[in-house]
This record gives structure tokens, C-alpha cells and sequence, in this order.
């Protein structure tokens, strides 16, 4: 049998099962990152994202983004805890033959991405590969209390979603801004019950919270913040890479955050939790209410 | 100009001196692993290595080899600090046409070597690559009072070294056994000054240790425990991926050392640490002593 007739997911599944995690750890497998025993008040985070030449960006992409966008995928994990970011360490693999400006280019990517997010570049590994690959692992914090899992919906939540989505291919995966001060202005301000970053697509990645969380949903087609960008709403709804954070929290609070939002960023509410016996749906814009399955963008 | 016109050990070399830690940092990139502050007695290490096929192994190589190696060469890093390791995120790159029986003995490997020194498995990141890719990044801690960095080499020091060395291509660089055990008894009950692990060679690893220390030293060819399976003294003393321990004490605790260590694993004393004026010295068998350069592995 081989890699791809068993699928991403299923492979992830039978390793995560394979795995008995010890007592110092709070969540494992399963997360947008690790959750980990610290001090008193809070958790230490943990993550790791790997991006390939050919794969998650092509060599004509301009160096400093694909730097960014290797940092950044990791910051916006440790968002979607609720968490702030700290250490990073940077493996990377290149040719030799590699024009040292290219090289230069990515390092100055990361940088920018790491200073702006106050994370310290503490370490890495440098070796020799035919494509250019970057992996960072990143450490993050968050206090006890701001921990927000994909686990935590509730039913009669509000679902929200930040920015815009769909049509990441044309720029916006190379240059997207991780949603850190938003998600640190709503577990500072509200009770998130759940919270992920959409990189598989929003109806895979809320797909996950529901799956997690044992609930179903309901969303509307004509609230989904739809990108200029996107080919079309199948596309949009499905596509990966959009980095925005979905989110969910008590009804009753969802009209105070619509009006506290102090960002420029976009704030939709596009749904409502609901029993898992009753499933997943979507209202389209002529009012008829589908099923989803919600399956996204998968590696193998 | 291209990257390997530079070379590896100035294109890290640009790189970090760009990169301006926090306070929080107390070692960045130039040792084993970063440290960073944690608790009040305690500091976190962090650090991470990549592996390709056809670069690090081959993929005749026993997968669950690769898995052990990819991990092991991590937790020998955290051992050169004087840690305990804790906890790794896992990235690989895998193709999709790969045999399932490979992937997963994969990750057998890697959870044999995480269960042997009680590191959890708490995340990582699958894509899909043409090569296979395996990057670990671990976190470890270590007591304050036994930090051990490359940089505290001082005059009169006995430099010593674990087990064997040279002829690792043979088989020990995909089955080595990570030195925790020997190197916490050494940071338990000697003042160790500085240590390192063998992966770019002895001479190129002793020479991060001088130069990090600003010393120099005399090293005894008939002392140094070359492996049966070595090719010969220079190729043993220049070839990496041996993961043994070289470390230095104050020269007074090298008897008592001697003595007391109780592993079956080699301990041989093979030198002293002098002022960096004198240089780094080599006593041949014949009793000549000769000037070393200590070039070891690089990448490009």
C-alpha cells in the first residue's frame, strides 16, 4: 500500500494513535499547536510548519515572502491558541548552487516577520538539498485562562471569521499578516470557546473544530466574506492558506464584540453552532439549506 | 555569487550577526542548542536538525533507522548541554508513491528513540515531497547550575571524550546511543567547563569548543580512541556524525573522574586545554607535535 492510498489525515490519525503523551502534556496531536506544562499561569506552545520549493511556493516567488510566510505560518498556530509567540529555530536545506541573494532574501523574510512579532531567532540547521525546503519550529506562551483549543464549541455559539477569504494562490498565501493581536484582543476581552487558523480551507478547518468539539453547525452562505481574489465560493470555502482565524463564543457576546472590534481587519459572523446529531450545513443565497462534507486541501 | 563560493560555516556566520537577541535569550545560534530563561532554577533549550535522502542517508537504510537517527541527533545536542530532553515536533516530507510500510516504520523509529529518553511526541507537520524529509525540533531544560556551553574551555583543563570515533559512516551515524545518561552524571558530579558533541568531526568540534573559549590546545594521537571501524587516524579525527561527547574539566577532577565513571562506554583523557597564543596541537605516536587546522564536514 502505498503513502497516498491511505490519505494525509488517515496517516496523521495512525501515527497520533501510536502515540501515549505523559502527563506534561496538556494537548498534543490534534491542535494548532502543542500545549505544554510551564509555570503557574500558563502554557508553553509548541509548532512546526515545513514549506517545499515546487510545493508550497515556486523559486519565482520573491525570496523575502517565501522567508515571511515560512515564520508566519507558525505565528498564526500559536494565534489560534490565543498565545504569543517567542523562540523560533530554522532549519533550512538549498543548493549549493543557490544565488546567495536568494538565500540572503529569505533569511531577511523571517527577520522582518520575527521582529515584527517579537520573536527571537535562537538556532536552526543549515544543510545541502536539491529544492529549497524551510521548516520552523516555534515556542509560544499563553496564559492559562487564554488557552482556546479546537475542542471548546459549544451549541447556540456564534461562529465569526477575520479578513476576507479565498484566492490565497494569487498573493495573499505569500503575504498574509498572522492574526495575532486580534486573537489576543478577544481571549483578553471575551470567552472563545474555540479557535483555529484556516490553512486547509474554512469549511475543512471548522470542520475540525466541530469534529473536535462533537457539534455540528450552521453557516450562511451570504455572511461569508468572500475575496475579491476567489475564483468563485466553492473555491473560496474550500482553497487553503487564508490564514484568518475562526472562532466561536457565547451568543450572547456577539453583539458586544461586532461592536468593540477596534481593527481594520474584516469581522464576519457567518453561523451558529449546533447539535452534531442535526450536522454540518450551509444556507445558500437562494435559502436552501446542503449538507457539507467538509474535506479541504490534503498533501497526499 | 553562489551560496557554496561562501561556504557553510560563513553563510551561518552572516546570518547570525544579523540577528540581535532579546533579553530573554541567554544563548542563541553557536552551541549545541539555544538556552533560553524558563524558571527561576531552570533554563529551556531548543534546538532542531534536518535530515534528506540521499544527503544524511539513503534510502536502503532501514527506515526505522532514519527515524532513530533523526531523533537521536536532537537529543544528543540537548545532552551536550548538560539537559534532559522533552518534548519534539516532527515534520516530514514524504512522497505520495512511498511504501506505507516505510513511513511507518518512519515513525517506529522515531518513537523508539522518544520512549528510550522519555521525549513526548507532542506535533508536527506532514507534506508531500519527492525526497524523504525528516525535521525533529526538540526542547529540553536544564538546571541553571549545570548549563555546559562550548564558550567555558578554561587553561589547564583535561579534555576528555566518550566512546569511539571515526568509521560512523559504516553504521554508527544511523545507531548511535545519545550520551544523556553519561552527560548528566558529568554535570552532576563534575565542574564540566565545556562540552560539545561530535558531529562535524573531533578536530572541527574541539575547534568550536577553543575558539568559542578563546584557547587553544595539545591533543595525544596515541590517546585518542579511534573506532575498529575508522579508515584511518585522519579520516576518524575529520569525519562527522560520531555523537560522542568531548568535554573539559578543571584538570584537578580528571583522576577522580577516571575513577568514578561507571558507564561501559569508553571515557579516554586526551589533552589539555592551553592559551590560545600556543595554538591547537596535535603529539604524533613518533612524539612529533604538529599544528592543526580543524576543518571538519560542511554542507556546501
Amino acid at each position: 500500500m502505498k503513502l497516498k492510498d491511505l490519505g494525509e489525515f488517515n496517516f496523521i490519525n495512525r501515527i497520533s494513535k501510536s502515540i501515549r503523551p505523559s502527563g506534561r502534556v496538556v494537548k498534543g496531536i490534534g491542535d494548532d499547536a502543542a500545549v505544554l506544562k510551564y509555570t503557574k499561569d500558563k502554557y508553553l506552545l509548541f509548532t512546526t510548519d515545513m514549506i517545499i520549493e515546487g510545493k508550497h511556493f515556486y523559486k519565482s516567488a520573491k525570496a523575502e515572502s517565501v522567508g515571511k510566510k515560512a515564520l508566519s505560518c507558525n505565528i498564526s498556530d500559536i494565534a489560534a491558541m490565543g498565545g504569543t509567540p517567542k523562540f523560533a529555530v530554522i532549519s533550512v536545506g538549498l543548493p549549493g548552487s543557490l544565488d546567495l541573494r536568494y538565500a540572503d532574501g529569505l533569511y531577511k523574510g523571517i527577520r522582518k516577520a520575527a521582529d515584527s512579532f517579537k520573536v527571537d531567532l535562537v538556532g536552526g540547521d543549515t544543510v545541502s538539498s536539491g529544492k529549497i525546503i524551510i521548516n520552523i519550529a516555534l515556542i509560544g506562551e499563553v496564559e492559562k485562562k487564554n488557552l482556546t483549543l479546537r475542542s471548546g464549541a459549544k451549541e447556540n455559539d456564534a461562529i465569526f471569521i477575520t479578513g476576507n477569504i479565498g484566492g490565497s494562490i494569487k498573493l495573499k498565501h505569500l503575504n498574509f499578516t498572522p492574526r495575532v493581536k486580534e486573537a489576543r484582543f478577544l481571549v483578553n476581552n471575551f470567552k472563545i470557546n474555540s479557535m483555529i487558523d484556516v490553512s486547509d480551507g474554512l469549511l475543512a478547518d471548522l470542520g475540525h473544530i466541530l469534529e473536535e468539539s462533537n457539534k455540528g453547525a450552521i453557516i450562511c452562505e451570504k455572511t461569508i466574506p468572500v475575496s475579491r481574489n476567489a475564483l468563485g465560493f466553492d473555491s473560496a470555502v474550500r482553497d487553503g492558506e487564508d490564514f484568518e482565524l475562526v472562532f466561536t463564543l457565547p451568543l450572547p457576546q456577539a453583539g458586544r464584540l461586532e461592536k468593540a472590534w477596534p481593527f481594520a481587519t474584516r469581522l464576519s459572523r457567518i453561523g451558529r453552532v449546533i447539535n452534531r446529531r442535526k450536522g454540518f450545513f450551509i444556507v445558500s443565497k437562494d435559502g436552501k439549506s446542503k449538507k457539507i462534507s467538509p474535506a479541504g486541501f490534503t498533501h497526499f
